[in-house]
Formats: structure tokens, sequence, C-alpha cells
């Protein structure tokens, strides 16, 4: 698939972004259906000649004036992401991150199954969780290879993530999705990404630090 | 602050990641108090170059072979991130999200202080999550203009989430993090940042498809 080797991971995260805004496009009662690359950027936080310069790289072409249809570039996208084929996910971790990822409404509609969770306290495995039992640790390898899974998903403490993290490269998982705030060691054919709270908070705090203050409102600071 | 505005919205991401590696060696017992461009650029998934690069436009310069100095480059960071003051968060909503964001042991670290927490529901009002008294949205106006919160964080369902952020942007609030799937209208004058778990893991199946197949092992799909 060389359409997909040449796009880079910065890339990679604003055709996620496009992704987003068709996706809300195609859900909502929409009274056309067109996209401008305008509005693509305005949603992802890039210039719409950025937006341009993306799509074109795929073979997308938008129409100067008319813009691009949205149902087709949703599904080009789709699969210049690798996302037109079905992705099964395990989870590790039955706690607060782990059970609000459970009640995610989107992922079924947006090709991710969420096929199994584990945990390793006996006192929640058994329980069922968003209609899912919580299995111990130790079914992990045999439910990765029954499933097929290829994601795997770290939803423990931080001192844990890292065992966590090489039990899961140990049952053949691809790619690890890390909510734990630490870096985590892994083989170089399996890929990761962190969802970091504290950065996503910086990054808030350094674009609201950027924001002109209303007149009569103390800022606090900047 | 000119520096500050210098910044793009992606050189900022990029620095908080710096930031996060840089924390990560000052909280463990590194062996040196240096740090090189290709150890920032690794756990960031960018070039040295580039690393060097976002470290030149404000100023700090590393030096060949020898790097840079770990403490001096991680205040300059937080500096250039608006990040040297504290920063005061409310959080709306305090079901699972919420109770996960608030057992997060990294933020009064970091700098940011979650001062109060909200819910619109009369089940959850009173219920004491995390230290903190779980307080009706009719508080919302008082407590941010008491405690000088400048973020708002969104922790409720999608079909709640814009009148939340309303609310917020109403009460005062200059930055919005949202964990709602749903993009918010907010006004020019107040930053948003989300955090999608569908964009992660969207991400995380394009790195995993580029990833080469393991021999002896089938990939599921590529």
């Amino acid at each position: 698939m060389p359409e997909r080797n040449r796009i880079s991971k910065p890339a990679a995260r604003r055709l996620s972004q496009y992704l987003r805004t068709l996706q809300a496009r195609l859900d909502g009662d929409a009274s056309t259906n067109r996209v401008s690359s305008r509005e693509l950027g305005e949603q992802a936080g890039v210039a719409d000649a950025q937006v341009r310069k993306d799509l074109a790289s795929f073979g997308a072409g938008g129409q100067p004036g008319v813009g691009y249809q949205v149902r087709a570039l949703h599904d080009g996208l789709r699969r210049a992401l690798g996302l037109d084929k079905p992705w099964r996910a395990v989870l590790v971790g039955a706690g607060n991150i782990g059970r609000a990822l459970l009640a995610y409404p989107r992922f079924g509609e947006e090709g991710f199954d969420l096929v199994a969770v584990f945990d390793r306290a006996s006192a929640v495995v058994g329980r069922r969780v968003a209609g899912h039992a919580v299995q111990p640790m130790s079914n992990l390898q045999e439910a990765v290879r029954r499933s097929g899974a290829q994601l795997g998903i770290v939803a423990v403490p931080p001192d844990e993530a890292q065992d966590v993290a090489d039990a899961l490269v140990r049952a053949g998982i691809q790619g690890v999705l890390n909510f734990a705030p630490r870096a985590l060691r892994l083989p170089a054919h399996v890929a990761v990404v962190a969802v970091d709270f504290t950065e996503a908070l910086e990054r808030l705090a350094f674009e609201a630090s950027l924001k002109p203050t209303p007149s009569g409102r103390s800022k606090g600071h900047g």
C-alpha cells in the first residue's frame, strides 16, 4: 500500500482530524455534500493550503470553489489511514479510564471492536463491565490469538504499564494505546500512541495564554 | 511575551512532548544531566534536526556532541509554553473520565490545580470524589470567579457538552479541554483542545499498519 507509507505521522494526525469533521458532516443533516479545505482546516487548526496539500498527497483532488465530496473524501481518508478494514482491540485495566472507553459510543461505528477486557485485580475479574466479563491476565495470550486482536489498550496505573505492555507484545499485539503517564519501551515492530492528559492540558494552557484578554476581565496571568 | 506568540500549535505540541521526556529524566536517577536532540526526538517521534530547530526558535542552544542541560531546558520550555505560572481548572462531569482525571497523580506537579468539580446529576452532587465535594452547576459562575480558574474540563456525555462549554464560557473560562466526542462551537477568545479517543485509536491503527509484519505471524490485514 504505497500511498499509506508516504504519509508522515503528523500528516496522519491531520488526516484523522479531517476525518472527524467529515464524520460529523455525515452524521448531521448537512445541506450540502461538499466540504471546503477552509472548513476542514478550521476544525483541524491548520491553513487551508495545508489541507489541500495533505489531500492531494493521496490523490484526492478538490475543485476550486466547489470543494471535496464529503462521502468520497471520508472513504478515501479511511483507506489512506488503513481504517477500511476492522481493527480489534483488547483492553487491560477495568478502572475509570477503561470503563470510560467501554462506554464510548463511537468505536464500533469507526471500525474498532473492543473484543476483551482484562484486569490484574482478582476483585474485578469475573465482573461484567459494559457487557464484557473482565478476564484474568492469564487469559490474555489465548484471547489475543483466538480473536485476532491487533491492538492493545493500556489503562492501568503507571507502575504496571510496562509489564502490561510487555504481556501484550508477547501475546502478539501490533500496536499499544497507552493511557498511563509513563513512556513505554517497546520493540520496533510494535506501534505505540500515548494519550497524555497532562500534555493536553499543557497545550490548552499554551493556547489560552495566546488569546487576547477580553476587556473588563482579568486574565489571571500572561 | 513575544517568544510565545511565535510558536505554532504543532511546535507547541512537540515542545510539550520534549517536556515529558525532560520531566521523566528529572524524575529518574539519570546518570547525566545532559540530553541530546536525538533522545528528545525519539520520544516525540520527530527527527533530531527538527528538535534543534524547535529549541533554537526560543533561544535554547545545544552544543554539538554535548546536548542540552536537562533542568535549564525543562524550565525554559515551561516558560515558553506559559506553564511557569499556576493554572487552575474546574472539572464538569464526575463520571468515569472525571474520576480518572481526579485520580491523575501528575497535575499538581505539572502546575495544574483542579480547584472544583461539578455535575448535573443530583445523585452525584454532594458526594466526595478524590477529596472534592461535587457541586451543582448553579455554583459554577461563583466558583470560577472566586478561584480565578482559567481552564474548564468538559467530561460529560456528547449531547451535554455544548451546554456545559457555554456555561464555562459565561463563567469566564479562557480555555476548554473537551473529552466529549463532539466538536464545540466556542467564541474566538476561548481556546479549546480536544482529547479524542477515536482519533488516538486511528493514529495507532495507522502506525501499526505501517510496521513490517514479523515473520511467522499473520498480521490480520495490511
